[in-house]
């Protein structure tokens, strides 16, 4: 009876960890979506409420720990509950990650107005939606311990690498073509930079997921595309 | 007895946590110091040899996890230990990210070359000296649970955050002046912005350092600098 009663508590305890974790890659979804919205509407009202709400994030990841350590302290699991625990928290890290790079691409809102009309900005809403969806999937395979899912996510990164490194050299081009745009243009590259870590991001959750799940590490073999831009030559 | 010889045991496992998290900081400092010295001395081996250290960084981090948690399980730490645990978790985290940074600092080599001679260059070396050694002193903070340290550690990247945006400033106008070099350029934007961002990370370190040992966060008042960039504007 005590031992049935200690292991539901556990599992309540977890689904707690759980729902705050839902919670909160919820609002990192909200908070990438409503960046690149306040930037491409040119919307300075709603970009200072996408800064402002991060620290609600913040104060979730915070509480994820504390929860996470109480769980430990009074239940004591065992290993491979404990590992769930553990991997709670580092989901909850990198969570908080995402909402920072949300948070400093509204910020570049007010900086980027005067590339409005460049070809190269209709890339980020693509390239934010692909980001988005990879949240949300990866968000998914982890409340369902999909290990599929997970891996399908974590290969989808290159096609917003690709989409980053089209918009890199496009940028530059640009940039050379037109040097008065250089600050915003670097703001942009910026902000496309973001969101690409954005999805880096979302795979390494994916990773945690797997390691949860099969004890093996997924990291080694992702076939990593952001390699590109380092050999772009001016004027390419 | 039997609670002093676990005590003591707790205490000896806590102790191979710090030191393991003492060898990552290690090596993080020199992976950071060698790639920027990789890159203002255009040694494309070295660059190289930096890349294929990295993995052996990532590993130690997976190790500082596998053991916490074996830790966990085995020795269930009450409250304070296991805080303890969980910090050591978190700094292995931090520190595993400053390492990435660094490698991408060395990738970016070859694509710098050409701006060899460029003033905004002569900022680097020291800007990554004053971030090395934050990662030095908060290092040292953390084993030696200085609070003090931790704090000053915290305060210094506002020196960090300008350097970076006096760069930042630099090399726009640089840029505008020369738009043949606006590549390397960008490229030189991001080692800056990577080191920039390993200073935030030696100040996470400090926090996860102040709440461990006060309970209280240190994160909500520190005097961030990194805003200039947001309103640069072009010919400034």
């Amino acid at each position: 009876m005590l031992s049935a009663h200690t292991v539901k508590s556990f599992d309540e305890d977890l689904n707690q960890l759980l729902v705050l974790i839902s919670q909160m890659g919820g609002m990192v979804e909200v908070q990438v979506a409503g960046a690149v919205d306040a930037l491409m509407n040119q919307n300075q009202d709603q970009a200072i409420r996408i800064v402002s709400a991060d620290p609600a994030i913040d104060k979730l990841e915070a509480e994820v720990e504390r929860l996470a350590v109480q769980l430990i302290a009074l239940r004591a699991p065992l290993a491979d509950d404990l590992r769930d625990v553990v991997s709670a928290m580092k989901v909850s890290g990198i969570l908080e990650r995402m909402g920072d790079y949300a948070k400093n691409i509204a910020k570049r809102t007010s900086s980027i107005s005067s590339v409005q009309n460049l070809r190269s900005m209709v890339m980020l809403p693509h390239m934010a939606q692909l980001t988005i969806g990879m949240i949300k999937d990866v968000l998914d395979a982890y409340a369902s311990r999909n290990v599929e899912k997970a891996i399908d996510v974590w290969r989808r990164d290159k096609q917003v690498d690709d989409i980053y490194n089209a918009l890199f050299r496009s940028l530059l081009t640009y940039m050379m073509e037109n040097p008065q745009s250089i600050t915003p243009s670097t703001h942009l590259l910026f902000v496309a930079k973001n969101i690409e870590r954005i999805g880096d991001h979302a795979t390494n959750i994916a990773e945690v997921i797997y390691f949860n799940v099969t004890g093996e590490q997924l990291g080694a073999e992702r076939p990593k595309s952001d390699e590109t831009p380092f050999v772009v030559q001016p004027n390419a």
